[in-house]
């Protein structure tokens, strides 16, 4: 691969969608909205400047290829997602697709083709951020988006999902249908770059890494702590009904059963990212009477996950009969945890290996598209590439040197899969 | 006492005042405010109507009198304040007012005056839900305001408590200058009616109650725990900052100890009554790096509140460094516990048993402006009337029957002071 040229491109590509979807903090590429478009127009004509054949698929998504891509040849698919959180980072998705881009300009560079057509994906709607859900472009693809998903709202819009994914041109009927919009036969394999979101590779000086498997999730946006407001000095101890008690003593509960799973070596993280009491009444001295929280537990393993969640609602019920409070759930949101290939998982390392590239095989904390199309069947693996300050912030910080060993190993697996 | 002409005037005067405040759901008396001062206007109307002498002390309370009280005879003061909280009950501050108008109005009826004097005092900015602060109206003649106190904020308009108290007529200079605002030696007695605001005395069935002592409490309007926000899948337990499960942990710790303090007899009760997750960038799969709490203690010792307090702080510093997150301290706002006067307690108690009204002596989990004065060195008691539903919420509920209990044994201890 021709590694400087390969760089001065990607160098380019990332700055210029940095400038066009720059927020004055950091980049924001609304799922199904204006920058997330504007991103997928100027890759589109950046490919089909190049040479290449660029059309939408029918959720909405950008796919680059050969103009003379076989129809009857299964392809290789790489990609990731071109959206990203509001003030996120420019490499969170991006980084991806410009990865699949070089190996189609180094396939026409060097005049030799992989074995299988490569097929370069770009998703929408893969942050949650924007509607409550994520992985919506691949959801749609393989027909797992309900009526529920599509009457979710856009967070600053308070447009429906299926509103905005009508307007990018997205096969509603079909959608709305749960059909399979892709034939699942025609897909080899499917492989994703990402940046790390954690700080392991960062720790373990590691630029890349091949990812084993995809965490799950259980969520609850917004559950309800209702016990009884009242004045902070008059009312004892026994008589209160403390919703901000009765919720700290569930965080810590499960705080207690997670440190004990860790110590057994379940894979596990539990968080509570938003909680508030109720400003519409609270004081320093009322007994909040109402407390919101959301609620999120991940694990590799999808047992873990569901047993887990009983845990969480067996304790909810514990702590309702002891505080006098109870709790009300909104709906609950399962992302399903994901094997990656073995095969490709294999072939990824010997690459690395035979490039004496430092790698080890890592899971990832974070979700991603390569995990419902492996749960659909289809072959797939990650390469994570290392990345300082985390994600969904301005302040993730790839080197691409690291990067474009990332996209070499990429190149060379995709030349090698048959 | 008449007690059907006093009850058919406390039916009037509380119906009107009512009427006057009333803001759609409860009754809205702001602190040197529109509604405060309507409700003064109000009290002086009658009161002057009735052949009272009335006039605003140097603070902007309200002072009602006959119009020949001597001036070199101590005298019994009689009072509460007419503030309310901001949807608050009609009877919070208004019944103690209306039990030293109706003991006034029986000494003229009767031709019988008490062998000392009696003042009836109604008192302003009494509720902290205004400015942030409790007892302004009585810490103000005590001398016992400072330049912080006076640069605090109404919650609604921003204006200062400085200007607000202007407004209403009050000796800035004095009051900025920390000077006693009366005569300590001219008051033989401060006495105070009030509605319980706690369900004891519903839950006993006790139509009047003795107050021995008034919780102090230890506060802090917002505490900010800083951890660190990062990706709630791809950062493990071990890397956290997580400031949520922090504060529940401080939450939790806290309760545990109030457990272990009730069970020695402590009197205590401890609130975090206001929580929240940084709402700019919270979200269902970001560990929290931000959260706002408040803090309050009460109990009816210093000691207790001191040494709970250091506990609290002590806490903190073992979770900033188990969780690696900090914890940064506003103004810590200090209200000290009272214990009522004895001798005044046992004439009360004295009264009620000559009666036969059924009643107990228990201790204030709320503030009175009597704490103040008790603190000051002027011997203080109070009487509790039974109230369902609390205090601070428009659903409060005095029965009248129970009220003129109250007010009779008011008229007959004023009558007994010398």
């Amino acid at each position: 691969m021709d590694l400087k040229e390969s760089r001065s491109i990607a160098e380019k590509l990332f700055a210029e969608v940095r400038e066009l979807t720059f927020d004055g903090v950091g980049v924001s590429r609304e799922s199904y909205g204006a920058r997330e478009s504007a991103t997928a127009d100027y890759l589109r004509r950046f490919a089909a400047d190049a040479g290449f054949a660029v059309r939408a698929d029918r959720a909405g998504n950008l796919v680059i290829g050969f103009p003379d891509t076989p129809a009857d040849v299964p392809a290789v698919w790489c990609g990731s997602h071109i959206d990203s959180v509001p003030q996120g980072g420019n490499y969170d998705g991006l980084a991806g697709v410009v990865a699949g881009l070089l190996c189609l300009l180094e396939q026409q560079r060097s005049g030799v083709r992989s074995p299988l057509p490569l097929q370069v994906l770009g998703f929408r709607g893969e942050e949650s951020a924007w509607f409550g859900k994520a992985y919506i472009g691949s959801s749609a693809l393989l027909g797992k988006l309900d009526a529920d998903d599509l009457a979710l709202r856009q967070r600053d819009t308070g447009e429906t999902l299926g509103a905005c994914m009508q307007q990018v041109g997205a096969d509603m009927e079909a959608i709305r249908a749960g059909q399979t919009l892709f034939d699942a036969q025609a897909v080899r394999a499917f492989l994703e770059l990402h940046i790390e979101q954690g700080p392991v590779m960062e720790a373990r000086k590691l630029p890349v890494a091949i990812v084993s498997g995809i965490r799950g999730n259980i969520r609850h946006n917004g559950v309800q702590c209702i016990g009884a407001s009242g004045h902070s000095g008059a009312i004892p101890r026994w008589l209160r009904r403390d919703a901000m008690f009765a919720v700290a003593d569930l965080i810590m509960r499960l705080d207690e059963h997670w440190s004990v799973l860790l110590e057994r070596g379940t894979d596990l993280v539990v968080t509570t990212g938003m909680l508030s009491t109720n400003a519409a009444e609270h004081a320093t001295s009322r007994i909040p009477g109402h407390v919101k929280f959301s609620f999120e537990v991940r694990s590799k393993s999808i047992d873990t996950l569901e047993a887990f969640y009983q845990l969480m609602r067996a304790e909810c019920t514990a702590i309702s009969r002891e505080r006098q409070v109870r709790f009300e759930f909104d709906r609950r949101l399962l992302s399903s945890p994901a094997t990656m290939d073995p095969q490709l998982c294999n072939l990824l390392s010997k690459v690395c290996a035979g490039k004496n590239i430092p790698f080890e095989v890592i899971p990832s904390g974070a979700g991603h598209d390569a995990s419902m199309f492996a749960n659909a069947g289809i072959p797939s693996s990650m390469i994570f590439v290392r990345n300082e300050n985390g994600s969904h912030n301005p302040d993730e910080a790839m080197d691409l040197d690291d990067f474009m060993l990332g996209v070499d190993v990429l190149d060379q697996a995709i030349r090698e899969i048959r």
